[in-house]
């Protein structure tokens, strides 16, 4: 399941509005066929590993991280398929958290004779699926807030954008994560700062996340790099934004950040890294809509500078604690992560 | 060597204005003799380890962590006594940093037909004897400043008191460190906001180390729990402390900060733990008075409340880049820990 889960990650942030599947065919102990699931309107992982095991799918196991579909959608069910192709046991990472197929995959499998397993290695799969669940259960991107900090808590100095807080191994594993999301973004604020471009950059076969600048005020000048014609502008439902909309820009009007994130979903949205700055950072957190942190500890010291969040006052004893909390060494750096959210199920 | 170390340990915070130090008399693979120097006018480590040893040592090997003295002060010099119990090999960590000294003591050894070999564990050595090499070399104590942060860089929420920011592991910790430094020091609005009694609890063994408490305009009431007959209050050189002074405490006048902890180390002090808040750390910090930082990290997030360092505006290329960074998970929490000096060695 481990390289099931692999192979499907390779479509991550290329699938939505569909999950990122993989799929191993394994007889004894010889994968003869594995697969994952590309872009929607391409097939299904399953038919990839089918089509490569061949006959050899007779009698086989498959692992798929994905519970197979029922339902003809733009692809023929990859239940039928597995029939089809003879297997004798599916192993399913989890279920799909659509109540209107859940369980009906793993039935259609039952009915036909095949011994199905569920549950293994669920939650790493629930994890890598964490974009379409909120999706499908949501209408909403998944949204994983990512800054750097130096360990007296500054994630910038107050004045000019001067030298960078992490190592470049930190801005690496950056550049992994826009490639696996599929939007990015940003305030204006930042983008007068620093006018960044938001590309993927030394990522082989990497693509670029889709922009989504926050200008309220639409206080943002045409030339800047992240103003390109398939990138999302959030503005206030009053602001003049022609010249946006004139140079094809998506222009998204919303009074408010969960609307915001609403018309997100409605544009097949189902993951957005969050990359700053302050401002935008403490919006969302202040309307509880992180549902994911991770943030670099740069072992340095600054004295005074930005603080990641300034959202209202609260009690310490209100603070909200992140779960599955991992610890990474990353170069000189550290790399903590959590969750603030649960990941969406049934 | 490693053992002798965890000897030396057994001294922390009691050996001022001497060294913690520790000794092994090994036989082939039998350790015949070990002992730590429990504080300034007992017997050194040496002569403990040589005392359990007995007729066993001679021919033996003799592991100390800090070079054996050779002149003569409140004991006699151990590199005699290890000569005239007939060692064949005396191992060395590191030599000792008083240019007066330093040396002589291996020489006498060689001198005496001795085998001498230096260096091992040198680095562990001199972490361990950082307070006795500060206080010998610079007059002053080392100053390890400590602090407990959650994810988004908070130390505390702005208003009153409420609630931990680390775990009942971090402050077990805390409580170890304590036990084996000097002193202990707190600003004046640390007392006023918490009233700590800055004393250690569940360490067996334990004992309280030297409040030492900052209140520059004399603005603490004399109930305080910190305010005892042992406390150093430093004050400014003309602000009223005759209630202090009247009760036992030890008052010290000083125009800067440099000037107190040279006062500091008159008082034998070699080691202090820095326990905050943000206005104590930060002055500390920008006089560039801090040697070690140890951080709690805490995976949650507050929004607003205060910064461990609120010092004058620096840019981020002018961060203090902390060396020999260790990183280490604690019950729920992460201990980051860093050198900003290094230890003062010849």
């Amino acid at each position: 399941m481990a390289l099931a889960l692999a192979e499907a990650a390779r479509g991550l942030g290329r699938t939505a509005p569909n999950p990122p599947v993989g799929c191993l065919i394994v007889r004894g102990r010889e994968v003869v066929g594995c697969g994952f699931h590309p872009k929607a309107g391409e097939p299904h992982a399953e038919v990839f590993a089918l089509r490569e095991a061949g006959v050899r799918a007779r009698g086989a196991t498959a692992y798929v991280t994905l519970e197979p579909c029922s339902h003809h959608g733009r692809t023929p069910p990859c239940a039928e398929a597995l029939i089809a192709a003879g297997v004798a046991r599916v192993v399913v990472a989890a279920l799909d958290p659509n109540p209107r197929v859940s369980g009906q995959g793993v039935r259609r499998l039952r009915d036909a004779g095949i011994d199905v397993a569920l549950g293994v290695l669920e939650d790493l799969a629930t994890r890598q699926q964490a974009g379409f669940r909120s999706l499908i259960t949501r209408g909403r991107p998944w949204v994983v807030a990512k800054y750097a900090m130096t360990l007296d808590g500054k994630v910038a100095a107050a004045g000019e954008g001067n030298g960078s807080v992490s190592s470049e191994a930190a801005r690496a594993r950056v550049m992994g994560w826009r490639n696996e999301l599929d939007a990015i973004a940003v305030g204006s604020g930042t983008v007068l700062a620093d006018d960044p471009a938001l590309t993927v950059r030394g990522v082989d076969g990497g693509r670029n996340p889709r922009p989504v600048v926050f200008d309220r005020t639409g206080r943002l000048p045409p030339g800047a790099r992240a103003l390109r014609p398939e990138t999302v502008l959030v503005t206030a439902p009053t602001t003049h934004a022609a010249a946006c909309e004139d140079s094809g820009m998506t222009v998204v009007r919303a009074d408010d950040l969960p609307g915001a994130l609403g018309a997100l979903g409605s544009l097949n949205l189902s993951s957005l890294l969050l990359e700053g700055g302050p401002t935008l950072l403490s919006a969302f957190f202040a309307a509880g809509l992180v549902d994911e942190v991770r943030v670099f500890l740069a072992p340095k010291l600054l004295g005074a500078g930005l603080s990641p969040l300034t959202t209202p006052l609260r009690a310490m004893s209100d603070a909200r604690a992140l779960e599955d909390v991992t610890v990474e060494p990353l170069g000189p750096d550290v790399l903590v992560t959590g969750y603030l959210s649960p990941i969406p199920r049934l």
